[in-house]
């Protein structure tokens, strides 16, 4: 792994994706394959077992399989030459039935499948811890009054609570995405040289097969690969909606505005140069990541064009796309886990920066309360007027409006934050119902 | 509309994501809200009939209300400008109404929401037109003889209902993916300027606007967009699987293979230049799509990173980029249709083919017959030997076999493309069943 | 054009790539074929010039062309059909000679690049404008002191010159980036059905063609594209550098920022509900074309890879792809141009931000004097404690410092911005001066 | 490195870029820095030559600094800690000069561009190398006459040459666009923690320190990535321009087709089933790459917004996408080099797949013939004719003629490829004496 695999990257996940245990994840496949033609009959239970004893990752040369990967253009050919030959040093007539009747695609990507299952399974259950940490802070920050801003303007206020919970939405829509795609994805690859089986891969042997691996049957995916994209496109989304949690942290802790803080730890998020920085370099390797998976997503996406029974390069180009989108989701989400875990929230300065327009956040309240006097239009113009006099005069709007005599009884009240946040705390409650259990 | 609009794209869809028409579903948006207020008593249903009275498309100056779009950022704001204008030149009270407590995001999601929905009717109906015409191709050809290709080479023989059956499987899942993404995309939009509700635009009141709209009530989503990017990236998968259908057809239709091609049409395909020729000229523009449309997705995926409670551009970045995944979709769909419909298959051509590599292409058969005898890495390094000498000395590889006395009875068993398809046929049934109903 | 014409777009460049002007560009290309042929003596003067005298837009049934596309796969096809019946119509001899011994790409690739020349011309006299404007405001604010943000957070001041000069270096290597690309984009595109030229296409006949358009002579490029792509990736650089342009003065609006304004406009970034706030609506519309326009170049370079000597598809996937860049990267411009021509500075609100962190932004100042006492690291870890202090204490770090006595001088002239800018005007002014001539 | 280092990539390129490698460069880099200010006069001598001494790998634990990356955000923060850690333990006096005045980005970024300038002038021999095989192979070839073929349709014949020379064409534009490049690419970066210099950062240390590392002085562009954009994006289009060699190659290595192949090697590009295929698997390698780069670059571009003096998170969007785009190009460009180098022309496959259409691309000769006889689209329109009979009717294109009795002698002239080549041998001539020197 490279210089930044613990900035943007899951150790555990880049581990599972190692090339050692990316060659295992084949050695299952071949060994499972011997397994389901000695069930059928099709070989000796005897030469299945010893191929199968023969599947191990100890007695393949790893370096060497990398060099011949070269020549014959995908990694299952010289693993299925070393295997053969390792079968072949115990039980010669057993190494006739290496790898008998497959091609090396339905090795790839029948590893490939098996990693996938054990990488999906690693995600969703991190997933339900960012879901619950989500669900912890929307609770406990339902009524917690903040200015909600849009096109990165003050607007009006609503609750943190209520920031969270959309949060929270986002992650579980992408939770339920995730099931939903499970049947469709993790299917055997298992049909021979052309996609049409053959006497040494039936149907039964396929279904064997994957009973043995934990998968479903399927029938040729070899050059339809809408499986793999269906992955790759619902990590894309997640990781927007990790991404989407990270903008808005890092927004929030700039130093002008400075409500909500990643976690501090030692030496973290410090500069060589400036040392009161608290940089949000959580939030910038989660960002980092959300600006490149679109482009890898989009990547898979053109790959789909596979030619005929078997692509020349755009099933290759998948190999380490792929990967690297599951890689960097998986990095992304442990990250933003970190995030929310350690996220202090500084209640004062979000009260605090409610002020800073002196009113003006208010405006709308004002607005509405007269639009159903005067008509939207004309409260919206009048309404805009006092603002303009308020910045020019750099005076509380509620002040100027004092002076404009209105036909409003409790002016304060309009002013009043907490008055200001509509049905958020209702929102909060009915999105964590949903949710919680 | 482009000067490519009959080419890339549908009519009818081009038609549906008019200005007209997306400007009218904003108009449906405003209008269902004011019923639903006035359904709820908080504004009187004479407002609320006038207001919807107004909500024409007639009424609306479209050249000004571009114009007006610079200002203001969207289209939603100038429209509830004109809107209200016309609203209050019939009555004073019903203008104060007009998109009350709403926010612009609301009415242009919504619209959008609405557009959308009836896009994705469009296209499921295409889709069981493209549907059917797979299953009856699959059907016809289930055991029409042809070569399978791999990495653009021939390998061993295959029908083309085979090949045509894992294009419908594409298809299909396509389909069912559509139809799980509708619970979660056809939501409405209303929840005001910061996505907190307020008193006029109450739960009561969202509820009621979804119901009348035939939409889904739902929490603000106006920066969570991974409904919409789940539409874009299955449109994306989609079109990927399209293209790899005209992607086998174009090299199908090569001069040098001519095994399938593409209904002629009057004019239709010609080169200027040289008469013969037969364009793949339906293929080309579905695949120029399939090359457009993953960046497309890519560039959704990309705008998800939304600022706070509505983004400073990423929100806008998505507005003419959905609408061209879908117009470019369509017009993929609709042109695979016309693809299918008028396919013209050569099965002699077909057959012919086979042959070309005198009898290379049945190595395999030899190879897996002397596996079990010798071993299939022996089996493999055998043929090899027999392919090469073939090849040098441009002989029939059966004759060359022949030569070699291999202890093997009845070698032109072993070139038949009959017993060399596998198990085509039943696949191609097996798939049938799946779908046919 | 589309609802968002006048938002995301130049009208002028919109103009330029109309339907009508983008048949009449080809219709150039026809006349020029037919008078460089006669110039050469392949052809009579006479029909050239009947020829040339039928190529005039208004001679062509746009509706008609468009229909037909479909039919050909591109433009020419039916434009060649519609003139050459103009023609006969006039004169049956001059009839045989329109596109004499041309195909279609020669025309539709010509045509296309006398609208890129066209294009080119408008850019750079665009981007002259929006240079000078750089330097205008650099100069003007070479010595205003604000304060410097890296990763979000304050660091220390530089001066809002420095922040313009380096927009203003970025815009004009982007300048001189297109200078470059010239000679290798604007050349003409005439060599018959496969790119090897014919008796009435001679190399004689290409040169006078040139002359005669006021491009290059050139070999096939019919399936070479990368000039067109060097045109697409350098559009995607400047628009990458205008979006940085608009990513900095957004977040500088921000209300709790309030450095820098997008000029007001009557009606312009209102909120429809909320009429106090200024939404930086020029730079959200160039924001969005900086999300969208990398991934259109992306889809430029995917479509490079062009099947033999025409594409089925990626010639295709072109046409659309680079105007919408070429349209998109004219609409950024003539934003940017406007948002620089009409920015507000607030110099007083830059002074008192950086005050925000009660000299926390100085800490740097202290750390360089105290390190070359006591060693980097140590002084930055004492000054490190200090900020820890300040911070937890709301101290001026100025107090704790003091109270920390020390072995520093003069301790004030850390804290004074003017002291803190290091070298921002002397770079300015060299900046300047290579840029002012 | 990963699974498939040897097949996608160059293991030179690769060992470039290893993480050894990345941290030395930086080191370089603040050992220039050391030298630069005590030539100026900041830091002692003796203090700067203990640095010098000090800024070796091998002191450098690399293991700790990958998981330190992750508190600091970058790679330049834990390395001057360990940086200064080893200095003090010789000298503290010296350990407080490390890395003195400068920010993490100035050592990243020129550390980067060392790397860069190296990888440059290794693409760049590679280049020249096979600039001069393409020469080879044009002029070798200039004569040999094939069929051109457009939309995957024969269309009329051409040389191998003339489509080599395309080929040869696209890759020098290439090198040229390298060559424009290096004045803006291969410049230091080192202006301090906002990009405005400082005392210690002065300009004397900058010219100097840009002296001794062989690079041009340079202004701040921390957040100004035009640059390296402008190298991804050069790869890009270079890596098209090889792709489309590769597709080239691997259409022409059709079965079907089969006049062009990549060199052949023991054990490489055959298939784990099927002993006698020739699977081009370097095309597939290129081709993955070509698949893959475009999206690469867009995700360049997307990071050039890059907010304020430093970007939170498309900064760190860069580093591994740019190395990973220098990389991929890299190993194209090797494969690219192999595939020329070996590749097989079968001349006489050529000649006989011109046969295939029973004289059908010869139309236009007919055509062009009869055109300024009868007109062009009647000439057109009679020859359509024609061909459809010869179709129909399994009859050459020339009987069918001869029956028609047409207006034409010597009917045989137009069926004699030799005649139908054009220019192809002067254009060949005419780019070789441009590239040949």
């Amino acid at each position: 792994m490279s210089l930044y695999s613990e900035l943007f990257y899951s150790s555990e996940v880049n581990e599972l994706f190692s090339d050692q245990n990316t060659i295992a994840a084949m050695l299952v496949a071949e060994s499972s394959l011997a397994q389901a033609q000695a069930e059928v009959g099709i070989i000796s239970r005897e030469s299945a077992n010893i191929i199968s004893n023969c599947c191990q990752i100890e007695f393949v040369d790893i370096e060497k399989l990398k060099k011949d990967i070269k020549l014959g253009g995908n990694a299952a050919i010289p693993l299925v030459q070393q295997l053969t030959k390792v079968v072949k040093s115990r039980d010669f007539e057993a190494s006739k039935f290496v790898h008998f009747g497959a091609t090396s695609q339905d090795i790839v990507d029948t590893g490939s499948i098996l990693q996938i299952a054990q990488f999906v399974n690693l995600l969703e259950s991190k997933l339900l811890i960012l879901k619950s940490e989500l669900i912890k802070i929307s609770k406990k920050h339902k009524s917690t009054v903040m200015v909600g801003r849009t096109l990165l303007q003050q607007a009006r206020p609503i609750t943190f609570g209520l920031k969270a919970s959309a949060w929270l939405e986002g992650v579980c829509r992408s939770i339920d995405r995730l099931v939903e795609m499970k049947p469709r994805l993790l299917g055997v690859q298992l049909s021979g040289a052309v996609g049409s089986q053959n006497k040494n891969i039936s149907n039964d042997v396929v279904n064997l097969f994957a009973q043995f691996l934990g998968l479903c049957p399927s029938f040729s995916w070899q050059s339809q690969r809408d499986n793999l994209n269906e992955l790759a496109s619902k990590l894309g989304i997640l990781s927007g909606s990790l991404g989407k949690i990270a903008k808005d942290v890092s927004l929030l802790m700039q130093t002008e505005v400075g409500e909500v803080f990643e976690g501090a730890a030692e030496g973290k998020g410090g500069s060589s140069t400036m040392p009161h920085k608290r940089n949000p370099v959580t939030c910038a390797a989660i960002l980092a990541n959300a600006t490149r998976i679109p482009h890898l997503v989009g990547s898979m996406l053109s790959s789909m064009i596979q030619e005929h029974e078997r692509s020349a390069g755009n099933w290759h180009a998948e190999w380490e796309v792929l990967t690297e989108i599951m890689l960097l989701t998986a990095g992304s989400l442990e990250k933003t886990v970190e995030l929310i875990e350690g996220l202090e929230v500084d209640e004062k300065r979000m009260l605090a920066n409610i002020e800073i327009t002196q009113g003006l956040i208010f405006a709308e309240n004002v607005s509405l309360a007269l639009a159903s006097k005067i008509g939207k239009i004309q409260a919206h113009e009048l309404v805009e007027k006092a603002c303009k006099i308020a910045i020019s005069k750099k005076k509380h709007l509620k002040e100027v409006l004092r002076e404009m005599n209105l036909d409003l009884e409790n002016l304060n009240m309009y002013f009043n934050p907490q008055n200001s946040i509509g049905n958020s705390v209702e929102i909060v409650e009915n999105i964590l119902k949903k949710y919680e259990n």
